[in-house]
C-alpha cells in the first residue's frame, strides 16, 4: 500500500501526456481520479464491431450514463479525436474481460485480444465535474481519502437498444443538505460528464437497499444528520448492460481506472482540433 | 404565397401535435422556423443500415454540426425517444431523395420508399437558439421576413468517416458587431443545437466567396456598417457529405422543413421520460 500511494504522489505530479506513458509502461496500474487535472478522462467500452450499432445508440438514448466522446474506426486501436497517439490496447490502468456476459478476468494491457473486428467507445467520466466541485471548495469523500467513489446498480432502467438493457449504474457522494442545490448547478453544464445528478435523498427510492454495500468502488462513510446521498448517472451502466446478457465477448477499463485524454475539461466539443 | 401565408398564420397557432398531424396530412408543407416554439426541431437523415455505424460515428465526430438527438431502431419508422407517434415516413413538410450522391427529387410522404433496411436520425437543429436569441429581444432576418436562413458551403473540413466526408455546411445570421458577444454567451448551451457560432466576420475567412450566393436558404439582405455576419455550425452538413459521395440512397427533410418533436427544448437530455 506504502508503494501505491509513492505511486499515487509520483502519478499527480506528471501531466496527461507524461502519465499516459507511464500507464502504458505498466509503472502505474491504480485508479486515476484526482489525476490528470483540466482533461478529460473517460469509461472504455471495447466491442465486436457487430454490437457497434446497437452500442451507440444504446449510449444515444441513455445520455445521462452514456455520454459518448470518442469512437475508433472498427479495427484501429487509436483514439485519434482525443488525442495524440492514445492507444486503447495499453493507455488504461486496468481492463476488465467480460466473457460470455461474466466477468472473466482483470488485465493491464490487452494488446494480445485486439483485433481488426474490434471497436471501442470513451463515454464521459464523472472525475470531470468532480473536479468542478473541488474547484469550488467542495471535498469529496473518496478523493480525499483516495479511495473509489462507491456505485450501484439501480432500478433505473435503461433505454433499450439491441441486447443493451438492464438497469443505470449510479456513482454517490456525500454532501451537506444545504449545499444540495449549488452542487446540481456546477454539475449541470457537464453535459459530456452525467450533468445534473439523478436522484437526491433515499438510496431506496431508486433501487439501492444496502448502500454500505456498494456493487463497485469502496464502502462510503456513514452519513451525518445534515448529510445526504446525491446519486449520478455513471459510465459503468454499459458493464452492467453487458453483464447477464449474451454478448459473447467485450473489454472495459477497471471502474475507477480510467482512459487519460488530451481534451480540456472546459473544451466546447471533445473533438481534438 | 397569399395562401401560403393563411397557412403558416394558422400553423403559428398549433401546439406540436397539431402541427405534425396537419403535416402528415400533408396540409402544411412549408417550413417551420418560428413554429412550435419550446419545442426542439430537428434535422433528419434516412439512410440504409449498412450505412449507420459509419454516419453515427461521423456525427459523433463532428458534434457542432451533428449533434444526434436521436436513432429509430432498424425498420422502425418512429422515432420513440422523441415523441408519442412521430413517424418519419410522413411528419416531415418536405423531404429531399439523394440518389447516387446527388439530389434526385422533394417530395411530402416518403411511405412508398421505407423500407426493413433504413434507419433514421434526427439531428439538433439551428430553431433552438434562434427561439432563444427572440427571447432575448434579438431580431432575426429570416424569421421576421419568413425566408429560410441563408446556408453556405464552408471550407472547414468534416473528420471522416467511412464515406462521409466533404466540408461543413454553416448557416449566417446577421447581427450588429456590438452584440456579438451577447450572441455568443445565448446561443453556447444549446449543445444539441450547434452551440457557438464558429465564425464571425469575413465570409471568405473559411471559403465563402458569393455571401449573396447561399448554397441553400434565401439570399440575405446587405449588410450595415455596424453590423456583422456570424455563421452557425449547420444541420445540413450532411446532405453536403452525401453530395458527391458514393452512396446510392438517402433521404433528407428540405432545409428548413424540419421535424417536430415532443422534447421540451429546455430539457436535460433529448429523450422522453
Amino acid at each position: 500500500m506504502k508503494n501505491y500511494q509513492d505511486q499515487y504522489a509520483k502519478a499527480q505530479k506528471l501531466d496527461n501526456n507524461q502519465l499516459r506513458k507511464l500507464i502504458r509502461s505498466e509503472k502505474f496500474k491504480g485508479q486515476t481520479s484526482g489525476l490528470s487535472k483540466n482533461f478529460l478522462q473517460t469509461n472504455l467500452i471495447i466491442l465486436d464491431k457487430n454490437y457497434a450499432l446497437d452500442f451507440m445508440i444504446f449510449c444515444q438514448r441513455n445520455p445521462k450514463s452514456c455520454p459518448l466522446v470518442g469512437v475508433t474506426n472498427v479495427g484501429d486501436p487509436f483514439f485519434r479525436t482525443l488525442g495524440k497517439n492514445i492507444d486503447v490496447r495499453s493507455d488504461v490502468p486496468s481492463y476488465n474481460i467480460y466473457k460470455n456476459g461474466e466477468l472473466f478476468k482483470l488485465t493491464n494491457n490487452i494488446s494480445d485480444l485486439w483485433s481488426e473486428k474490434l471497436i471501442a467507445f470513451a463515454i464521459g467520466c464523472s472525475f470531470t465535474f468532480e473536479h468542478s466541485l473541488i474547484q469550488n471548495g467542495f471535498k469529496i469523500d473518496h478523493i480525499e481519502s483516495n479511495k473509489i467513489v462507491p456505485m450501484y446498480k439501480s432500478n433505473i432502467k435503461n433505454k433499450v437498444s439491441g441486447p443493451f438493457k438492464n438497469t443505470m449504474v449510479v456513482s454517490m457522494r456525500i454532501f451537506k443538505k444545504s449545499q444540495v442545490n449549488e452542487v446540481i448547478n456546477i454539475c449541470q453544464s457537464f453535459h459530456w460528464a452525467h450533468g445534473k445528478p439523478v436522484h437526491v435523498g433515499d438510496p431506496s427510492k431508486i433501487g439501492i437497499n444496502e448502500i454500505n454495500n456498494p456493487d463497485w468502488g469502496d464502502k462510503p462513510r456513514l452519513l451525518l444528520e445534515d448529510e445526504v446521498n446525491v446519486f449520478w448517472a455513471c459510465g459503468v451502466t454499459p458493464q452492467n448492460a453487458i453483464l447477464n446478457s449474451d454478448i459473447p465477448f467485450c473489454i472495459s477499463h477497471t471502474p475507477g481506472h480510467m482512459l487519460i485524454t488530451d481534451i480540456k475539461e472546459d473544451a466546447e466539443t471533445p473533438i481534438l482540433q
